[in-house]
């Protein structure tokens, strides 16, 4: 099969996915981007989706999902406060509040039903390890086990071809997300992290916490709102 | 972890998800079922789903997804004909026209996201790869594959738990099909199998003839409209 270079993108906005983009631009990829909407507060993040898509030039498909269970998450339920703290570590036993169930398998089947309609061999996803809010949707064994899976359930992988999960944000620190960032001149003043739901970035939820420090690590000043 | 009964089901209305819910019913399982329109010509089926899931007792959510690319599909597609003949075999190398990209991966995604939130040890799937269309994504390999995938993914699953996914007619003939329904009084009457988008089944399409050969295979009238 014709290997190409067409890559789909699961693109909220956020520092982490922002990089991921201007990443797979570099590699030469032709991306689709999409954001999606699934009741979280910080609706605001698609305004910067957005922003960065036209700025880049990538086409972006905004969609909506409304799953009502969701409000199980601090994320999404307004009554339930987002926490201040990192609640979790690695493999920790403890899953945060803000963790929304079945989020990134839900992501990446979009992406990969996208991926499979247009004949691209490559979905792009922004999950990190390193320093995250203790998701198990953000670990490398979930993207590896997914590969498989998909590549049995879709048209190409099952003709031949391969649709390939790229996370190539999933073992760098928040420091080295920001220095690559920066390298690949991403517009980072635009890029949206804070969970909180606010008109201005936060400065204390998970998100806002880990991205100053990564900033900070990386000796870098964050020219977004929150710098 | 405390073994539950708890079943989430993916269910559209149609012969085969109402026999899928009529055995986890008979196995115990407190389901909730969940339907989904994605721009399917058959929207009517969504009215079968909820007869059935009243009739039942079973609590259904009722989801919509848009996704604009699935319009590559003739079951979405107005312009598209959908295929009057069976167009491929298990493994075969045609995928039919009516292949919905990454159907049935968004779909298990969205019932496992529900399950995960519930505290639900089991998704309920009605796929089916002897009398069926020929897509990869109803193959035994596709599901196993992604059960791995889900468990490293959700909260159950990174806690010590598991999220299974049951496909209890994955190897069955539509007529075994017909028969386990018969035997399990499900109300096939109400069931909607026709992919055409007309009020009353077209009697033409793929889905409308396995229907029809597992009924006559079975030796049993269809109750429904079809019959």
């Amino acid at each position: 099969m014709r290997k190409n270079k067409k890559a789909v993108i699961m693109f909220s906005g956020g520092l982490d996915s922002t990089a991921a983009l201007c990443w797979a631009l570099n590699e030469g990829y032709e991306c689709r981007a999409i954001t999606v909407s699934y009741g979280q507060k910080h609706i605001r993040e698609k305004k910067s989706a957005h922003k960065i898509a036209k700025l880049l030039g990538v086409k972006l498909f905004d969609l909506a999902i409304d799953l009502p269970w969701l409000k199980s998450s601090s994320l999404i339920d307004k009554n339930k406060k987002i926490p201040n703290f990192k609640v979790s570590k690695i493999n920790g036993k403890t899953i945060p509040s803000t963790y929304v169930p079945g989020r990134n398998l839900i992501f990446t089947a979009i992406g990969v039903s996208l991926a499979d309609s247009i004949g691209a061999n490559t979905v792009v996803l922004g999950p990190n390890i390193v320093d995250y809010s203790g998701y198990p949707d953000c670990r490398p064994a979930f993207y590896n086990a997914l590969e498989k899976a998909v590549n049995y359930g879709t048209e190409i992988g099952s003709s031949g071809g391969k649709i390939k999960l790229l996370t190539p944000l999933i073992r760098m620190s928040k420091a080295d997300i920001v220095r690559l960032a920066i390298k690949l001149k991403a517009p980072l003043k635009y890029t949206w992290s804070c969970y909180s739901g606010l008109k201005r970035p936060c400065g204390k939820c998970d998100s806002c916490k880990l991205r100053a420090k990564g900033f900070a690590l990386a000796g870098i000043k964050d020219p977004s709102l929150l710098g």
